[in-house]
């Protein structure tokens, strides 16, 4: 894979213990999509391919956002804050959804009168999507 | 404080460990401003007083937003994720910016063409808002 330049400074992965929380936000619309973790390998192979990966803490390995459902990430634009140690992506989410519910975004309940309350419909049928895994 | 009614599904504070990652939108704009984490404390003390708390990894305590700088949250809307392990504020930000350098938003570096680049300007400066302490 490409390199990132030696001299950039990168995200301070060591910070948060060699994962930093990466927010993917549509490029177009600013809705926030989801949040998950990213080591520094996912970091770099996100800027070498411009498709978005991110550490699976569950899985404990790489993950390309995508490999099952073919709704991969297609980076515009990445951002750190002010302390390197939290990343925002800017996207372009294919297939219309990033959750693997079928919601267009991860935070599809919403805090309302005292109770959880599902926004909007899903997008489409993850049984359709998936087999066993889902991403 | 008010409690959050007992019924409701929090978000599983357990599965971080005690702590979340809260990402805070503007909830007019949709600017990304900031990525702070949780506990329980500062999510029950967010939903009755309306203001955003976090909980302050560097001070190891509660932490209104806002508490030295007066640049405080009010929280518009909460949502949760999927698997109920990251939360999303949509917020109104008193003073225009989030960020204790003066930033809209902590997310001020842009990765372009191999380096970082900063985006936009200050809104205020920092030595004129803060003592000793930033938020």
């Amino acid at each position: 894979m490409n390199e990132v330049p030696h001299e950039a400074p990168l995200p301070s992965f060591a910070a948060g213990g060699g994962l930093l929380p990466a927010i993917a936000q549509d490029a177009r619309s600013g809705q926030v999509l989801m949040l998950a973790f990213m080591n520094e390998e996912a970091w770099r192979q996100t800027l070498a391919t411009g498709e978005v990966h991110y550490f699976s803490r569950s899985r404990g390995r790489l993950w390309k956002k995508g490999e099952s459902s073919g709704h991969v990430q297609r980076l515009v634009q990445a951002l750190v804050d002010c302390d390197g140690d939290a990343i925002l992506l800017r996207v372009e989410q294919a297939g219309g959804a990033a959750c693997h519910t079928g919601h267009a975004s991860c935070f599809f309940r919403r805090w309302e009168s005292g109770r959880w309350a599902v926004v909007g419909q899903p997008v489409f049928d993850p049984a359709a999507v998936y087999g066993q895994a889902a991403d």
